[in-house]
């Protein structure tokens, strides 16, 4: 017989979520401070980051996932400020495509993020308060060469595989780029070798709408007890349409009403797209920092493979007679507007100047650029495969049931 | 022999410029208001209008061009605030396919908007002040119904044409919809029988971006002395990337720097396509209202042809046994991802099913939705020849030089 409900003491509800994680945390730089893209150099700082499965005893295991944007090292469990589960829990887990009970995990917010690696929300140690704009501005080889430097530290010579989709494949193709020898395999996903002119469009419309909000302060919020939190919502809200497609959003929502029989004739959201965008945009505010997101997208416009490599993609995987040792997987979708298929196969091209062991997928999709994120079996499917052949060559023990 | 010319007096550069004609206005509603689809009533209220070129004896040669979301009536002649060209004076004008020297052509600022005819801008006659969010929301069928009683006052009972793009051509459908006797020809260019999903969320952003600027003052800004300027300026720098094509962007500017010769590694604007949105967006709040882009937008959205038919975008246009009477001509460019050839294959669709005299072309383009405004040999050919085919149809005298 259960007991009666009125006399048995109330567990606070939140108990029964487990209690996420701890993140792990590295201080880089202390003895020299890493030098940065810009000429600036930074140190000591922080990289928060989470790791899953274990490392095997000749270290051959490690899998480093990047993030896009607005993602951090929660890939797999719970966020601590949402309670959500982690971004990628459909591709990272137990027995997912990237099986933690094969690979050991490594995910790292990036440098000039805001959950828990040294961003312009932390104090700069020169004065005490909170960097601002005084933070330099980072670049993708930035943030690269301090996840290389986190591997140093975890004692990982080579990455059996690194992963990302969006921003996180311009650092997995940053990585092949600037450490090939240190990666075995490379997944960049819905990606792009350099930010076009429309995706740079975008991004400067998200900072003006931080940067007109007067509780920005030109970047002092911090200091001044305010929030942009406005402009914020407005910067989600425009770069959230572009990460969906426009038949996800017709399938998802049409001209739907929101909780109304009829149009209100007013400024309320009568449509349940616009009730959806407002809460992207006021969800987001409470979980990311402004200036972060400043610095990031800044990042992402200002990462140019070719530019940088003498106007041709393919110098930058042409590492010695060779070209690359690295084995390319690269995965597209087909609704995807933001970085579309033709930024994929400007790529693959690059990749076969230099003769480099490459597979190219374009999965069927209407889900638009977030689909890498979403429910995508066929895609999943391509994953586990290119990263069981890997392994396979690679010399990894075979999973547990085979 | 020149004079010396720092002895002629100098002339104001403006005086260059034919001064702008006057808008004309009329007064609309007097005796009394005219019904709004919100359930309202607005009269009397202004149009503003230009008329170009002279109404034929018999009243035969009319030519309404219906314009766009930041449009007016200044077609074929100097803006008046920003002293450029009419915006459609390639479309408009002695020897232009809509030729001024054989059509009369009208042209009329939208009820809503903010260049003349009576908008959120102007004061309410109950109370004197500004009508701020106390003006109604209209609907593109009230801006039609407004220029039908411009039409009456101008003693013309049937339009030789009716034409316009994106919400012009939203206008053009609505006139055939709501008049079809009235109208001969009707051309509807890269728009749509319905806001979509993403066209609405589009817009949304557009207003959050306004409505979050603490100088938008719940809409009374005017009454307070203030003016959002920061949030129009980010809601148009966002809307003007849906007008351009990725490839258009691409070629403009691709990733070149502005005044620079490498990054700055800072928030200036580096690049040209920054620079050129901030521009688009600095420029626009010196002629346009803030409170106007909030009605319009709205009035955009809600723009649902088959909605309000019963779902059936075909008995829009089932006017008796016939059909329609009226003649279409129906345009679209390939590279416009904002009012994709989609939407016009969907119009022309249901124009089959009543069996409406109907053309559709798609003309090839990269410059994406501004197409229609831009320079397009290819489009103005097919406007011309289809006025020019419907013009012998309804007895038109040809053209002078024929």
């Amino acid at each position: 017989m259960s007991p009666d409900p009125s006399t048995v003491p109330s567990e606070p509800l939140l108990d029964a979520v487990p209690a996420p994680p701890a993140t792990q945390r590295v201080m880089i730089g202390a003895a020299s401070p890493m030098p940065l893209d810009g000429g600036d150099a930074l140190g000591p700082f922080t990289l928060a980051y989470r790791t899953y499965g274990r490392l095997s005893p000749d270290r051959s295991n490690a899998v480093l996932v990047c993030h896009a944007l607005t993602g951090d090292q929660y890939v797999a469990d719970h966020h601590p400020v949402t309670g959500k589960p982690g971004w990628w829990d459909t591709m990272v887990g137990p027995g997912r495509p990237i099986d933690t009970e094969r690979y050991f995990v490594v995910c790292a917010n990036v440098i000039g993020g805001c959950m828990g690696s040294t961003g312009p929300a932390d104090a700069d140690p020169r004065t005490g308060n909170p960097f601002g704009l005084s933070f330099p501005v980072i670049t993708v080889g930035d943030m690269v060469r301090a996840q290389a430097l986190l591997l140093d530290h975890l004692g990982i010579d080579q990455l059996f595989a690194v992963i990302g989709g969006s921003m996180g494949g311009m650092q997995v193709l940053q990585w092949a780029v600037a450490y090939p020898e240190r990666v075995f395999c490379a997944i960049p996903i819905a990606t792009a070798s350099r930010h076009s002119a429309q995706n740079i469009a975008f991004h400067e419309v998200g900072r003006q709408a931080i940067m007109a909000d007067p509780d920005w302060r030109g970047g002092a919020y911090l200091l001044e007890g305010t929030r942009p939190v406005r402009g914020l919502a407005v910067a989600r809200m425009a770069a959230h349409i572009t990460y969906l497609s426009e038949p996800a959003l017709h399938r998802k929502f049409g001209r739907n009403l929101q909780d109304r029989a009829r149009l209100s004739f007013g400024f309320d959201a009568d449509f349940q797209v616009e009730s959806y965008l407002r809460h992207q945009g006021s969800a987001f505010v409470d979980r990311f920092d402004a200036n972060s997101y400043l610095y990031i997208t800044r990042a992402m416009d200002y990462f140019d493979l070719a530019g940088e490599h003498g106007g041709h993609l393919a110098n930058a995987f042409r590492h010695g007679p060779k070209g690359t040792p690295v084995r390319f997987c690269l995965v597209s979708f087909t609704s995807d507007w933001l970085f579309p298929t033709s930024e994929s196969r400007t790529i693959v091209h690059a990749l076969n100047a230099v003769a480099a062991n490459v597979s190219f997928v374009e999965i069927e999709s209407d889900k638009g650029h977030d689909a890498f994120l979403l429910h995508e079996p066929a895609f999943w499917k391509v994953i586990r495969g290119f990263l069981d052949g890997c392994a396979e060559h690679r010399g990894l023990p075979p999973r547990a049931a085979e």
